[in-house]
């Protein structure tokens, strides 16, 4: 699928897309001059806003209600937002959509108020849908993503994870509001229950794709493109699908296995030898792999799109899923 | 007011504060088994659930429904252990409540997360009482909460603060949750609008006057009686009210004020120094006239309970003032 065609949805929705940014900008003013400022430059550092895109796109097919469909994808764009504000203090980031991160500027104490601000402000967006079933799933999304970062913390450093936990794992990291996204999307959009878990299910394994393709460019790309040190997630010891298509080519006690194993650990931690294994990973075909796992994942989202009922929304929703892999590839 | 007479409102509501924390304890379960041990450690740590009794009070006037009023009040109480945790790892305490925190047995980092997930768990508490207008005052309430927490971090260290800057700080950091308790309590319980703002401006005082009175404690009680370290506040450099009327009674250019000044800077940090301040604070009438403050607030809040209809809620509500000011005299 070629850039003009993915970018029709942007243009379909730009409007929408713009209200919502100013929406935001104007809910989060928290009438504190120096942190106001620190806010509004998290909040217009460029985002890709496919999460509302897809949110908007859901309800799209129906008869949604224009106000209460831009402020529930404000709500899960600032949900997007808070949650990339802990999870940047958390990682101790320092670059985040090329951008130097808040905790770059502030302590990491400011950093988590200021995250829990947005988390606040994103639930006042999610209540003036006045619709308690999307403050529900809202909810359940938070929840699902919390869930998911535990269990990064706990279990992301083990190289003997299945692929269900870390399916696990990234469907709470990512999936959870692709999936929250297309739900609240066709619940505003007045969906019957079987539509909006169809389009629910959608969310869930285009946001497994994206993290994993995400996965994938961490190990691929060079920092600038990325706008974040490349191999990142290898250097924190986080294991993820490519490096798991690594490991499992490797020899057991190999040399390679016993490096692998003590940058996952934390044991190795130097930058050289990291970048060695990253040369490696690129070499290995694991990246492949796991694009080719990707794939599988963006196939059976379109699955789900049979029951949307209008062949426009459909034909953009496909290509959401196109854009994904274009990434990939 | 006699301990026996304040105790009749816990007795009053026992069933239904009962059925809220079974209720907490059923919505927590993250199905991570070392977490939940933690989270369990947590939410049944004897709090005094202040907050829920004042939000079921605040119904019990009308005809509330009973599932939506025992979710509501689970949902604030689920919020305030929340913003503890947050707090608690803001302030690297090690005591609450009597207990170790939960920083002392986990890193900083999980506890973040825990704090996050027990946000969302409340908000899924409050979205399930199925009122979008209860849950508009929860995400208000948390959003009031965290701009108390950053004005408590860029300014509680001044010695010159006026006393509007520690009202609207104090109002965030603690009367936000006493006002929306009182106000989803009339929400749910289904009273006109102007009742709701009065028990809403009633919460608002009452927790004001509470926050004042924990203030003074701080400062009054040994470390066993407040389940933390005495002085804690001074300790930490936060100027409470006690310590902005002591430092009132202070001589421009006096080695008092010059202590004062470094122990709030955070220039001075040993226990020694910190100690004898405590106790020429205990010793200058400040934690009196504090205390005078605190009762005037309480006399403010009480005469806003003369809308509630029912006089028995009304005599409970009362005597949710007189135990507040139990506490500090």
């Amino acid at each position: 699928m070629s850039t003009a065609t993915s970018l029709d949805v942007f243009d379909l929705l730009h409007r929408e897309l713009d209200e919502m940014d100013a929406r935001i900008v104007e809910t989060v003013d928290i009438g504190i001059p120096q942190i106001n400022e620190l806010i509004q430059g998290i909040i217009t550092s460029g985002g890709k806003r496919l999460r509302p895109t897809i949110l908007l796109l859901a309800g799209r097919a129906f008869a949604p209600d224009h106000h209460a469909m831009i402020s529930a994808a404000a709500g899960i764009e600032l949900l997007h937002t808070a949650s990339l504000v802990h999870d940047d203090d958390i990682d101790h980031s320092t670059l985040r959509r090329g951008r130097p991160t808040l905790g770059t500027q502030v302590s990491s104490v400011t950093a988590i108020l200021i995250g829990d601000y947005l988390f606040a402000q994103s639930a006042i967006l999610a209540a003036s849908t006045n619709s308690t079933r999307v403050v529900s799933v809202f909810a359940a999304t938070l929840a699902d993503l919390c869930r998911g970062q535990i269990r990064e913390m706990l279990d992301s450093h083990k190289l003997d994870q299945t692929f269900e936990e870390y399916e696990q794992r990234i469907f709470g990291k990512t999936g959870s509001l692709f999936a929250g996204a297309a739900e609240m999307g066709a619940i505003l959009g007045g969906a019957d229950d079987r539509t909006i878990a169809e389009l629910r299910a959608f969310g869930r394994e285009l946001g497994i794709a994206f993290q994993i393709v995400d996965d994938i460019l961490d190990l691929r790309e060079m920092t600038v493109s990325i706008g974040k040190p490349a191999g990142n997630d290898l250097r924190e010891g986080t294991v993820t699908l490519p490096i798991m298509r690594y490991n499992a080519g490797l020899t057991d006690g190999s040399p390679d296995r016993a490096m692998l194993t003590d940058i996952a650990n934390g044991d190795v931690t130097d930058d050289v030898a990291i970048d060695q294994v990253v040369a490696n990973i690129r070499r290995s075909g694991a990246l492949d792999e796991a694009a080719a796992i990707a794939g599988q994942y963006l196939e059976v989202a379109r699955s789900h799109l049979s029951v949307v009922p209008d062949s426009q929304t459909q034909a953009y929703l496909t290509q959401i899923t196109d854009l994904v892999l274009d990434r990939s590839t």
